[in-house]
């Protein structure tokens, strides 16, 4: 799904990331911090894929909206589980919205 | 992969789409495209998943290197033969990445 955004200027963080072999609670965690995401203050949408490397992209209101979420504390315990177990390598980039484009047929 | 980026600030273009049907041509299309982004002044890199949706996020110096690859000719054919073909809905979103971060173990 196509996230819908509000009008620019707005927020993204882009995560893109490669998974290690290790896949123990990695499904339910991922689901879990989706439907955390949906419920946080400024929270606008998010946008999923993945082949060997996966992307990420979620949709924010404010910068701060962004660093509070990152500071949840569940979410706090699934970046650290992720880096312990199921990453091999990722990158996180903190993105202003400043224009956008939408096309549907 | 995941792109190496230069230090921020930096700007990013994120291209998520729902394919169409019609797949005629388009897989050769996409490959030049990606190599033809390759050698346009200030490209840093690309990162690109798809399942259902597609999410290409193509980095770039500053935002003057992007509106010169939208212009484009040959970007431009693929963007008209993209809207007619190949996509059932799009959006582009152009951003200016303020902070990352990176992980490897």
């Amino acid at each position: 799904m196509i996230a819908k955004t509000i009008r620019t200027p707005y927020y993204a963080v882009i995560f893109s990331s490669i998974r290690s072999e290790e896949d123990s609670g990695y499904a339910e965690m991922a689901d879990e911090m989706i439907e955390l995401a949906h419920s946080q203050p400024g929270f606008l949408g998010v946008e999923s894929a993945r082949n060997e490397l996966g992307i990420t992209v979620s949709y924010w209101e404010s910068i701060d909206a962004i660093k509070k979420w990152q500071e949840h504390p569940a979410h706090k315990i699934a970046q650290q589980r992720g880096k312990e177990d199921w990453y091999k390598k990722y990158a996180v980039r903190i993105c202003k919205v400043d224009s956008d484009y939408f096309f549907e047929k």
